[in-house]
């Protein structure tokens, strides 16, 4: 029996979804509570996203696959699960899925919110979820360089080096650029995400919204297919993986 | 020369604003990091507000008295002692005030706010600055509930037992109640605040927001002075010292 978890947490004190050597995984933790709430340990849940050390979610997915029949209601798995999970991790929702059904070949879309703090001094109310820039950012100059993303492009510029994909073309469906307060909001969505893609994105755009970049090299800087074109990675606390649409 | 500062911190890893036995305060890492930029320790510093263990501040005020002339220009003073804060505190900013300037007798009115998260399950990045209450609450009881306690009142029935002070009269300026989203908030305006008074006006208007208080029954509360008859007091987490105001 297939069961897709959304899953929300803070990843501060976490080296990322994925199961790893170096520190405490989300994932790991997922499949502990599972373990705990299940009263065995059979379980190797699957992420829709494999989110990086620090990067928060509020809509991950997770899959697993139960070998034995699951003896609470799927309507009471997210409280039972939740019971035993740490206060930075939770189970918002869960679902019976089809056998067929896999949690990164289903996926039609993913979302993905970059914050950023925009004012003088940084405000330690803030900085646990979005990254701190002092200089003013250029909303409307920001907001016109990511319409040339939106679209099917060759995102090689936007790329972590080392990792290895078969293509590196991707879809945007949208990109939006609002500021509320002193908070920068750049949401993603899009088919898919090569390895740091939001957080170059975001740099990127930080770049035009300080003037470093004009909008209108974003096309350019695109078609080069050079990382070193692009703007800097930005730092992890900002991003949150917001949905998972299947 | 008197120096006033507005503090901003989050309150998760202090065991309040005041310096105590039992953990780092808020006031000693200022303290510390103005002894840093200025190279001596000769610093009393008084907070507008003695905010307790957990609760948070965006505006929290500092004065501190320089008994040498302070090599700093004010202006630049925020940033040179921010470099020596840990992240979670900041200061936001600087001003020179009159030899005669008392940081509580001096104050008009303070303004807090009390978040409370309001979902079916917790959500890990909603859970360091806003209390969790699952079940739903009616807003439109608790605005009404709110409207109550505006003007001049004996607070005694929303005061901590044990705390000693000449009178529990106090003036509320305003008190209201916005949902946005699954987030609530309680953002209430007054002359001063007794011991724990924002908290257990928190719980009296969540119990009105649950139905267990008619929000008609408010007044009569009031008049009872009785600590009994008002609702519990809310977690720290929810609750962050917005402004102080001269």
């Amino acid at each position: 029996m297939g069961i897709l978890l959304t899953i929300a947490y803070d990843g501060t004190d976490y080296c990322g979804w994925q199961i790893q050597k170096n520190g405490p995984a989300v994932q790991q933790v997922v499949e502990t509570a599972l373990g705990r709430a299940f009263g065995h340990g059979d379980f190797a849940l699957l992420g829709a996203s494999r989110t990086d050390a620090g990067v928060h979610a509020l809509g991950q997915r997770g899959h697993v696959v139960l070998r034995r029949p699951c003896r609470v209601p799927t309507e009471k798995l997210a409280q039972v699960v939740n019971s035993r999970l740490p206060r930075n991790v939770r189970i918002m929702a869960a679902a019976a899925v089809p056998d067929t059904f896999h949690p990164i070949n289903d996926c039609i879309s993913k979302t993905y919110c970059y914050k950023i703090y925009n004012a003088a001094h940084s405000n330690p109310l803030e900085a646990r979820y979005a990254a701190f820039v002092p200089a003013p950012l250029d909303i409307a100059e920001m907001a016109g360089a990511a319409a040339f993303f939106v679209g099917e492009h060759d995102f090689a510029a936007f790329c972590a080096s080392g990792s290895s994909v078969k293509t590196t073309v991707r879809r945007i469906f949208s990109l939006n650029v609002i500021k509320t307060g002193d908070t920068v909001e750049i949401t993603v969505a899009g088919n898919g995400f090569l390895y740091n893609m939001v957080r170059i994105l975001a740099g990127t755009l930080a770049d035009v919204g300080l003037g470093k970049t004009a909008a209108a090299n974003i096309p350019a800087i695109i078609h080069s297919r050079d990382r070193s074109r692009a703007g800097k990675t930005m730092p992890p606390q900002g991003l949150t993986l917001l949905e998972v649409v299947y």
